[in-house]
């Protein structure tokens, strides 16, 4: 019996699309489903005479692999995958490689790779973007892991994954144990905040230029061939240009309430624990959660009062101050994750490669876009980059494109059009080039009322100074509030 | 021997001063320190000639006491509570309780009483707020654990704890387990949305409209005059009025990085978990972590351009904007704070009383305020309201402060002022009162390029549907993406 290359587990749309996609790159795939009638359903029905082998346990799948054995499972992310894992170990021997391509938690798969190691096996924690047509088409894939597993896996996963205008695959190593599962979270994060502005975007169009789909697919269609060329923008465009049987705009009739699976939440919480404002991203969540309460919202409409929506004016060149608004706020976005990336590697102690990380987003997943060029040649010219914002690429888009943003914004909080994203950037920018915040206040209120403590600018970092406010109580700082 | 009514573990400044105030109300206190020279400088210098017994071990700690025995932990949350807790529970009988009176995490909490109630004890974790002179002349108290020690501790605890005018107690019963230090979180993270929102009144006025110190004074004591009435307000304009004994301003010398103990981002974090828009107190979390990133800023402060901050107008009709700015924020960050406990509250079964919450904060604490009395009303006339924005009360402040907030947001973001806290607050306000936010283009495309489907306006709430998009692929929608 002719033994497959790689084993997979779990064929669900995104299972069964990889394993196709393997196929067609000349690769040979066992397969295994906990249903087991799916495995039966797939190699008789659309794998039929292709080189997928169906098994029916997980012996099987195992005993059908080439050395190294490589065992992939797309299944539901969570305790699933650690059953998978206790099931698969049994049936492995040193060197093989269990590989986990679904949405994982990092923390998960940094405990997961060190479990499995210490079973003398291979880990990978890989990320897989793009959807059900990114996973049989090319998908974006992002691995971390065990190091040593990578030369066994990388020529079937840069065989399969989406390769950009060049060539070069959308793939490459990301760094240790939980490292790829982290920028795929952060994938994840950006898309969340990518999606949100495209929202605000379509909502000043729709409510406040009162503009109809149609017009709107014309603003997406341009837009889509300039620098904001992108998957979202192109599905934007699609989605207000599509219609029903019966000629009825589908996207006027869906209800306005979004749902999330929990990975724009981790991320919000990664940027939390690391101490890195990601305030387009949280802000892009808590704008699903609020979509979500929508008898809450229904009943608020007719009770809270706002201004007149009324726009007047240039409408073309208004038009063109969301574009810039948009774009604006989406390099904010991306400016604000690498800053959690950068904070997280150095906490993990990851070794990441920022151009390559825009590269693997350059195509097949999600977020996918000409502007993730721009994002690798600006790590590329400088590795060390602090922040995108200063990139001079970046810096001269910002500068075109500010004026515009701030009149978007400013008409926005005139006009009651919430515009949650595109204005927490513009803070964000602006906080960022301050270079004196009033946080001197709040340092004095924490010493005022807690003994806090605070730093002075007339002495060096690290000297510590309280102040007896109100002349009463003792000096006593609340340095000394340890037992 | 007298025994003590009492025993506190943990001499630090808020330990030591809510001995003292224990005294002052007739109780007697046994008071033990892990450095046990801290004990002897005690009971030999400040606690001399009082009620109060020093003890050089846990075991004589906990013999010194009345029975049930109460033992109060004024120690750094995590590990030494845990420890603290192992140490106490050999030396106590059946219906003894054990108190941590520290910021401890809310689910440490909910684990530490299903522990010690195991041992046949008793628990409670109580949030204490007001620093060291809240500790001394009455704080705001918020205590939650086991309900059958509650009768146990209320005498003392209502005995110390400040009253507000009419006599009534700070402290109240909140709930069961991790109830009052969830309370307590959300009381911190409220503070940070306080504080930030002062900040960027200060910071508007400071280089906006080019205010000095004194001027600021004398606005922050007109404000502490009125509904703004409160805490933080007062303390404020007194580190505005503060010289030092050269006659400098010590504020304008503090370093503008804000620090950080954790309890904000804790209930960020409770509150993306919740699924529960708290975006106010998101941004001051992040607005801390910005200022933190000092060198970055002020480097990035020569690069990145920005508009002319230059104020044009009536000065005294914008500081009244700021004003209502400040004041329409701040009853956005109090609404988002309490969706957030009634949350909580359905998903750890607490039946919290939330005019009552109202009235331990409204005095002794950080935030105390006149605007707390106003937030009891409003639950007392309605326990169920759903939202606080949607009180008559709030509505009607809401109704004549909202023109000169949203005139605040407009020129902050036009004249690059960063005011995160007070325009989101605004987004917020905007999004909740919206019937049909954009989130129908977010739905359409996740069923675009992940199948994960929609519901629609025209038919029933629970049914899903999924669109093919593209005419290509399959009809399977991700719903099918299980194994």
């Amino acid at each position: 019996m002719k033994l497959a290359d790689i084993g997979l587990i779990g064929l669900a749309v995104m299972g069964e699309n990889l394993v196709m996609n393997m196929e067609s790159k000349g690769f040979t795939v066992a397969v295994y489903n906990r249903s087991t009638e799916k495995v039966t359903n797939f190699v008789e029905g659309r794998a039929k005479g292709l080189n997928i082998i169906g098994t029916y346990s997980i012996e099987e799948l195992c005993k059908s692999l080439k050395k190294p054995r490589k065992v992939m499972m797309m299944v539901k992310a969570g305790q699933p995958v650690d059953d998978f894992i206790e099931k698969i170990i049994p049936y492995l021997e040193e060197g093989d490689i269990i590989i986990d391509g679904g949405n994982s938690h990092f923390p998960d798969t940094i405990r997961r790779t060190a479990y499995v190691e210490s079973k003398g096996l291979l880990y990978i924690g890989t990320g897989v973007s793009g959807g059900e047509e990114g996973a049989l088409k090319g998908p974006s894939m992002m691995p971390g892991g065990s190091p040593k597993a990578w030369e066994a896996v990388k020529p079937i996963f840069q065989a399969i994954c989406a390769k950009v205008e060049d060539g070069s695959p959308c793939c490459d190593w990301v760094g240790e144990n939980g490292a790829g599962h982290f920028v795929k979270m952060v994938h994840n994060g950006i898309e969340y905040g990518d999606m949100q502005l495209i929202c605000e975007a379509y909502q000043l169009m729709r409510d406040y230029l009162g503009m109809s789909n149609e017009e709107m697919y014309e603003v997406f269609s341009e837009w889509n061939k300039a620098e904001l060329d992108s998957y979202l923008i192109e599905i934007t465009r699609d989605i207000l240009g599509y219609k029903d049987e019966k000629g009825e705009a589908v996207v006027d009739f869906i209800l306005d309430t979004a749902g999330q699976k929990g990975t724009g939440k981790w991320t919000a919480i990664a940027a939390l624990d690391e101490g890195t404002p990601l305030t387009l991203i949280g802000e892009a969540v808590f704008s699903r959660c609020l979509s979500a309460m929508k008898e809450e919202r229904v009943a608020a409409s007719k009770i809270l009062s706002g201004p007149a929506v009324k726009f007047e004016g240039d409408k073309k060149a208004f038009i063109d101050d969301i574009r810039k608004a948009l774009f604006a706020a989406k390099i904010v976005s991306y400016a604000q994750g690498y800053t959690l990336m950068r904070a997280a590697a150095k906490t993990y102690g990851w070794n990441l490669n920022y151009g390559g990380i825009a590269l693997m987003w350059r195509g097949g997943c999600i977020i996918r876009s000409v502007f993730l060029g721009e994002i690798k040649k600006a790590y590329d010219k400088n590795p060390e980059l602090t922040n995108l914002l200063l990139d001079p690429y970046f810096k001269a888009i910002i500068d075109d494109a500010q004026a515009g943003w701030r009149r978007v914004c400013a008409a926005s909080v005139m006009s009651g059009i919430p515009v949650p994203a595109m204005t927490t950037a513009l803070n964000y920018y602006d906080g960022y080039r301050t270079a004196r915040l009033p946080a001197n206040l709040l340092q004095a209120q924490r010493d005022y009322f807690g003994a806090h403590t605070y730093e002075r600018t007339d002495c060096p970092r690290g000297e510590f100074y309280h102040t007896n406010w109100t002349g009463e109580g003792g000096n006593t700082s609340a340095s000394t509030y340890v037992v």
